[in-house]
């Protein structure tokens, strides 16, 4: 089989102000290790993290910059030293980390997502190499087969792309808050995480609680299987759900951007308010201790390896459909898919599809 | 029985700069209620809460106010529907929480002490008829039942007034996180609360790790049983202990005293950090969210009824021995104790006795 020593993509190229224009690139792949899988991409979720990294919104990163890590692909090449099971030809998944120790404390407890050696899919250098890591919004991506999820066949390449980083984000707190039967869950934000979110809350046998500012999204909430809407725009819902809840995840704002003497009172005591977003780095969450009585916040990252399958295969079994528009890569569908996502203006996530179309002509050469 | 419609107690007269100087004051007792239970004290705890309300930290009070939350005394009273088992002449506790709605979801699941109508034992207006709760520096308490609780044979009093609000208040977030055999537990700030966070976690089976500022604590740790002990004015100490606590309770400052780049570090993922000391009112907690990744915080207060009889008895039990130093109740001694509190001269806790002394020919008048 032939295989490229160099990738290409779409990068964001010397400077964060033309994310809107990303350009064709092609850059050297890392090193090829025996445990590394190349992978022929096939599509690519658009997560929130890419706009925010392609515009700048988390500091200058080393350009140019390939995003882009909710990668379906196609397994082209398997290290001598691969063991998890996977051959040639295989419809795999990347989320967005591709590295870690492997070895310590964290790693061996299935939290190798807050390993210290953690490397996200793109714009992080690997502490072996200083290799920086290149996304999806490619050709091909090469990571350590830890990273390489097998994707059930039961599951829509369209669909299972936002499982990888947004439905990850989301099913790693809701399973380690123990949603299940019996559980008030609630969510904060029904945007693209969000309505995964109810999704899979709902999969998993819970109480869902939608909550959003305005009614606007009442009725896709209980479309996609809500059992409550709380619009925090209404007067005394702080006091009518009193107590009642016994987790909160935030997709939407971060923990800066909520209402600390409203949202904590509907909560159950030891309850647990766990936020998903990455904040801007100038953001700064200022509160007076006594507002944290009685129960918990948090902060939680992406999700291991053995949470990922696990929700891969939740959502096969249980034919869990999500709101995905799916759009074929160019630089053009690029800069609409991230400006309509800055502006909220996808339900609910976009899906880009067709790189057989963009890279084709690169891969027949290399 | 002849019983008292007035009690007297020491209390900050006039301004909280006075606080070195109680005087003795004859006030009115709360209404009696069916279920209330009068109690002649005979001996009370000195808790940093009593040193933060008389001398105004947490802003001013009504005065005069008679401090104290930590009470040990006998049944004089029981009103006609009284129910828990109690009988006149019982050695019982009232410790910082009257009374409750005791109807709640919160009262009804052992979370009593984060019912909306908490009140405290001195200092706060009851819901019902506003009447200003008044502490144990005094004659006589006037308590409904269920804040009124056994003390087992094997306790002595000087031991069991200080688990009654400081051990109690340690007790809770231990139990609720789990502190037991196989579990790793930090005890930050090694004073009056934190010794008895020691002890108690040690009882419950978990391994102990002392947390202070400087090794003056080392030996008091080891000798309260300790298993580690960590300087954090040593250098790399939280690389050393990287990963390896389950939870963390804060004893001595509250979340604003932490260096929230280091003592999470020490936390396995998922860990819990708790405060338990309520900070003073101008206090202000400052974060970027990112500095939460992968563990809880939270804010403690006290314990449930439930809570507060399991750790007596588990106390009782194990023959656990706190080290208190003994006071006779007097306006002299008050103002000591409070100046030693405040500079943290005492091993560890004090507890006020001889009540009969002081008020022994007010009660024998009344």
């Amino acid at each position: 089989m032939s295989y490229p020593e160099n990738f290409q993509g779409f990068a964001v190229v010397e400077d964060h102000k033309n994310w809107l224009k990303p350009e064709k690139v092609v850059y050297p792949a890392k090193n090829f290790n025996s445990r590394d899988v190349d992978i022929e991409i096939e599509a690519c979720g658009v997560c929130g993290s890419d706009v925010h990294c392609a515009n700048g919104n988390w500091g200058n990163m080393k350009l140019p910059l390939v995003v882009g890590h909710e990668i379906i692909g196609k397994v082209v090449r398997l290290g001598d030293e691969c063991d998890t099971g996977l051959k040639l030809g295989d419809r795999v998944g990347v989320g967005a980390q591709v590295s870690s120790c492997l070895d310590c404390s964290r790693c061996s407890s299935d939290n190798e997502q807050y390993c210290p050696k953690f490397v996200t899919t793109y714009s992080q250098p690997y502490f072996e190499d200083g290799y920086v890591s290149q996304g999806g919004y490619a050709s091909h991506v090469r990571v350590h087969e830890h990273f390489v999820l097998p994707i059930p066949e039961a599951l829509e390449t369209k669909n299972a792309a936002p499982l990888l980083c947004g439905g990850a984000t989301v099913f790693s707190p809701l399973k380690r808050n123990g949603c299940g039967p019996g559980q008030k869950v609630g969510i904060v934000g029904i945007g693209g995480i969000g309505h995964m979110g109810i999704l899979l809350a709902k999969a998993m046998g819970a109480e869902v609680y939608a909550i959003s500012r305005s009614h606007a999204k009442e009725e896709a909430a209980t479309e996609l299987g809500a059992d409550h809407y709380i619009a925090t725009e209404d007067e005394g819902w702080e006091t009518k759900y009193f107590d009642t809840l016994d987790s909160i995840v935030l997709c939407g704002n971060s923990l800066t951007g909520i209402d600390f003497n409203k949202l904590p009172k509907i909560l159950k005591v030891n309850g647990k308010l766990t936020s998903i977003s990455v904040p801007a780095q100038h953001e700064s969450l200022k509160l007076h201790p006594m507002q944290l009585l009685g129960y918990n916040i948090t902060q939680s990252a992406l999700a291991s390896r053995a949470e990922l399958i696990e929700m891969l295969n939740l959502v096969a079994d249980n034919n869990i459909k999500l709101w995905v528009e799916t759009l074929p890569i160019s630089q053009e569908n690029i800069g609409q898919a991230f400006e309509r996502m800055e502006s909220g203006d996808v339900r609910f996530r976009f899906t880009f599809t067709d790189f057989d179309k963009q890279f084709g002509e690169f891969k027949a050469k290399n």
